[in-house]
């Protein structure tokens, strides 16, 4: 069976002409029998081929004793046997000519190391057979243009499954059909839903990039429990970026609770949900918190998520309303997501006046008991056109449940520029208004959480990435280029890198000269000492050479309780630097997302409460400074109650510096810090680091 | 019309035989025709009078043009007339027989000085008339027992409201007729449903206490903006405790825009949202943090909230589902709450084994591929019935949507003790379960935020009020009993409460003479400067008398260019203390709630991310040690990363001493500070302070 492959991946992904159905049932009891009946309840009107041994017929449809029985070539197989039967399957599969294959079996990955073992085999068998593997362990995709149901999801057992712009990727199966579901109910429609089961070789990143190329995908949803190879994922959300198609992630792990659990269930690496904030924001991905923001938020995105709404620091919203407490149930979220309901300045209550319009200057503009439609709808549009608010919202009364097309039509007749979002929140339950605004393409919500949640990711959305820095970095050539460096080796490479390292020698303890003005610091040289505090090995406020000798011998004594086994390789004497703040500069090579930079406050106190800002390294220097004010710390030297002012450009440029880790030559960089960074009324001091090389 | 009054104030606010209804229109379009509409519609059986000086006839029905041509008493009058006709009809409404007026008017305090005069004139002559009032500006209440919608609420429009135990008390007019409705298409049902308006006369406090006595109430709902008459509401919270009614809050202002919003919104005294918070923890009220939460928890706490469940810290959730994506969105919302998902032990494990039901030892016990209905039904008890967890939680995945009975039999039919919680997640669009769990009294919720939250402020529910040392406390004779207190009288205070202080002396300047062993710290000493620091009058670290000398030259300086005001009453000489830990511990008559004990951390870092627990006061010495583990400062000095321990005894005791300020005899503390209070491995001090008298 020879045939051109005429189609693209990702056609054979999402649009197959043709699929066959191994291990297809014809007892409508069992999962196993539902793709068949999906596909005919929803009209696919490509070419199904049930493969089952013992049947010739199935549910009415021709069945087949296997995939070399089949009359013409297939495009996508869709396998629902026992895990262990799945790898005899391959090589059929692709004399068959499929290019894809959809594993709903389990007994994989996610059943331990044994199963680990049979899908690595299984995917270099695929990879042989020129195969793409969607699963195992994959609950399937859908297709709502073309009712291409590859799923045993019970979720497509709906009637009133809508086809629409918006696609879902999910780590989740079960929570595929459960977000169908609730959108479905609020009028959403779909174009494909893809899970991706246990991403052995189709990951998230790569159906995000065929959903780049899906005509009829508008908006890209994602459920994640966790992140499998990012730089996929990365090259795939800058397709979805440059052809302005919004991404939209739930992800869970937002609790040490949470990232654990969605470790384990999905088998993958220990990682660190803030590490992926920094990705998701890198790549303008927009992370809800609420559930229900992750469908709710599409109007929203679909129209303003691409263009770049202005925005100012903070956000601000006007917001209009029938219901006062209505409103402040929003507004009071909107404040707890960092944005500002604006009250309209005295100029535009004049300018509504002269519109016949009386409105006051409170941060909510509350209609109650004037106001026809016709002002309604005159003040939104005036409200689009001001340049004191960045978006418009309108919380709806009891009129959104007895009135639905009067609540709704001030809305959904004015004149909406593209350029300022505007959304609805309706405080009683009003099922039609929402299905109306719906219709209308404009974003409205059913929670006042969701509502916040959602003007808050809208804004938050970082503009495209910016340009930065990426000429390899030349490793000095005195510092290894493996293992642990000294303290004194990864000050060279941070000197290299052109962040200023406090004057320190290496002396040796028979012989303590060293040149450097007392008072100074002395530090046990050793790379086997990545905590040289705790091991006693650290002394400040050295006053002259005696205190320095009896240090020494009191170092070396501590060390060589605390740690036999570690290989001295001198004293490291260093100035005694000033400081108007200590900060902690951190570099990793996370296992989820690749290099990271981290700043964050110092002192043991930032221990008990996170005070940190990540990025994916390198860095530019507007990222660098939102980094620097995004730490809490840094307010102290920022002007906080007149304490005086550090250096924050040195700081930024330490930053981007630092973060040029990730473009080192040769070399991989596990993890780095600077701790402390000194930052000062001019300039920043690295007084002690570390750097440990894979 | 003279009449025995043979009903209560709560019968006539909530349940009144007697209906006069001022301002009644008869065009169908006005608010006003609504009253009387809505009881026709809803079956009220008592007597309505509508009256209305132009008309015999309103719908149907005979009007009347005054309240004296009634030809019998009347229990209750509802006002719907121009605010400025108010004040006149009093008198009439008593002659009447009325004992609760409801003013739906507005013009009132909401509209600014004036309204508030015309306001506090209506209340004045009420008294004198003894009437209560509710409103002005309230949109009235309703008993759906009775039927008596005495309302202009667009919500009772609605056919299908339905009858049951909840009550719901709203200081937002429109909001409760937006949660009824939400409510309401849940299944859940209420008994009455009252908006407070102003809160002139009759407030939360008021209604809850009438409440508290209403046969139909189990349990009690607010919706508030700000606390007006907290000590009105406080008695009454501990009758609706006493009765068993679990009350449960949803209130604006959890951020600083919120609470500026609401404060504005009611006219209400600026207050601080934190000491509400302390306010509801002291008298048992349940804060919810999602809009919905606040009636879909009204299952857990009817049937749990009043039992004292068991619950150790933190909180152990055993989660089942068949939707490991949708438990997942739970428990990762239950992190982020402080509540633990635990899993099964392995003796546990070994239990169901035995009754033929494999579960691992995972945080989430997925029954995906195993268990039928009876197995599940099985796990449920066994799970009520396991030492190992607090609360039981149901995940249920798309058998929710698709085969409702099923998905809840196994929750229905299990035995469920009273003494721990279950409660149900649905992950898919899945009304009919939700609804079937309503019918039988489970708690089941639409969003993973809202059950997360709900299990949360369960669990987070303080004990009834412990016992606290409520004797007076007697001032110290020596000390001003007004105004602004030096330091040094305020360590007077400090001292005879039981406070350790630093050692000090007052001296003058020209005799510097003190008796404290050097190193001292010196401060002028002055009542018209409170912040010493800011003004340079304080210096720490000296040595020796020329030292001081020198100091306290500098010190005066400083004062009389940067305070030429003040008058200087000496300098305070104190010894230097060590410590281990700097807090602060301070004192407030809040406007809100009345008196309050602070602990904070103490410096400069503290300021830049707030870390303090607020209780009211006085408190018991449990409720100290709960205050010293909120502060996240304090782990320093608990064992974190080994640093030496704190005296938390002696902190909480101190708490305990420094609260009951609350209780001094003829004396109105209005604020008092120690700032800072040093925390030693034995022992605390007060090293600064300051207090102001009312």
């Amino acid at each position: 069976m020879n045939r051109e492959t005429d189609i693209s991946f990702g056609q054979a992904l999402l649009a197959p002409r043709s699929i066959a159905l191994v291990g297809a049932s014809g007892d409508v009891r069992k999962n196993t029998a539902r793709p068949l009946r999906f596909m005919r309840k929803h009209g696919y009107t490509g070419q199904i081929y049930p493969i089952n041994a013992a049947r010739n017929e199935i549910l009415g449809e021709r069945a087949y004793a296997a995939l070399d029985a089949l009359p013409e070539p297939v495009d996508h197989v869709f396998v629902m046997i026992p895990g262990d039967q799945v790898l005899p399957l391959l090589a059929p599969c692709a004399a068959a000519g499929a290019r894809v294959v959809t594993i709903y079996s389990d007994g994989f990955a996610e059943a331990g190391p044994e199963g680990q073992a049979r899908q690595d085999g299984l995917i270099e068998q695929a990879r042989r057979h020129g195969l793409r593997v969607l699963g195992p362990n994959s609950i399937g995709s859908a297709n709502l243009h073309t009712g291409g149901i590859i799923s045993v999801n019970a979720a497509f057992e709906a009637d009133d499954l809508v086809a629409g712009d918006i696609s879902l990727v999910s780590q989740s199966g079960s929570m595929m059909g459960s977000l169908l579901s609730r959108a479905a109910a609020r009028g959403f429609g779909f174009a494909s839903s893809v899970s991706v089961g246990n991403e052995s070789d189709i990951s998230v990143g790569e159906v995000v990039d065929a959903l780049v190329d899906d005509p009829h995908t508008r908006v890209i949803l994602l459920f994640l429990e966790t992140l499998r190879k990012a730089p996929v994922l990365a090259a795939a959300l800058r397709r979805a970026r440059a052809a302005g198609k919004p991404v939209v992630a739930y992800k869970l792990g937002r609790s040490e609770q949470g990232d654990a659990l969605a470790q384990s269930h999905t088998g993958a690496m220990a990682g660190n949900d803030a590490a992926v904030d920094a990705f998701f924001r890198a790549h303008g991905v927009m992370r809800v918190q609420c559930l229900e923001t992750l469908f709710e938020i599409v109007p929203l995105v679909s129209r303003y998520g691409d263009a770049q709404v202005r925005a100012s620091q903070p956000p601000r919203v006007a917001v209009i309303t029938t219901t006062g407490g209505g409103a402040a149930t929003v507004v009071d979220n909107l404040g707890m997501r960092g944005l500002v309901a604006a009250a309209p300045p005295a100029a535009f209550v004049a300018h509504m006046a002269g519109r016949g319009l009386r409105i006051r200057e409170t941060p909510v503009i509350d209609l109650t008991l004037a106001a026809s439609s016709a002002q309604y709808k005159d003040l939104l549009e005036q409200l689009l056109l001001a340049d004191w608010c960045d978006a418009v919202l309108s919380v709806i009364g009891s009129s959104a449940q007895f009135h639905p097309d009067l609540a709704v039509n001030p809305l959904v007749q004015a004149h909406k520029p593209d350029d300022k979002p505007v959304a609805a929140f309706l405080a009683p339950e009003a099922p039609a208004s929402l299905a109306l605004l719906r219709q209308h393409g404009i974003a409205a919500f059913r929670t006042p959480e969701a509502c916040a949640d959602a003007l808050a990711v809208l804004f938050q959305r970082s503009p495209a990435t910016a340009v930065v820095d990426d000429r390899p970095y030349d490793w000095p050539d005195a510092v290894p280029r493996h293992g642990v460096l000294t303290e004194h080796e990864a000050g060279e490479v941070f000197e290299s890198l052109g962040i200023p390292v406090a004057p320190c020698v290496v002396i040796q303890p028979r012989d303590p000269s060293h040149g450097i003005a007392y008072p100074v610091v002395a530090k046990v040289s050793s790379r086997d000492l990545m905590h040289k505090t705790d091991a006693g090995a650290v002394r400040v406020g050295i006053q002259d050479a005696t205190q320095l000798h009896a240090a020494i011998s009191a170092m070396l004594d501590n060390v060589r309780q605390h740690a036999p086994q570690a290989r001295v390789e001198g004293i490291l004497v260093q100035a005694m630097e000033d400081k108007l703040l200590e900060l902690i500069l951190g570099y990793r090579n996370d296992p989820l997302v690749g290099p990271i930079v981290v700043l964050g406050a110092g002192g043991i106190a930032a221990e008990l409460s996170p005070d940190v800002a990540i990025r994916l390294a390198p860095v530019d220097l507007d990222s660098a400074h939102a980094m620097i004010e995004a730490v809490r710390a840094t307010r102290l030297i920022r002007g906080f109650r007149g304490l005086p002012r550090g250096d924050c450009d040195a700081l930024a440029s330490a930053i981007v510096a630092f973060s040029r880790l990730a473009l080192a030559r040769d070399v991989q960089v596990a993890e780095a810090e600077i701790n402390p960074l000194f930052v000062r009324a001019r300039g920043v001091v690295a007084v002690d680091g570390l750097m440990r090389l894979a």
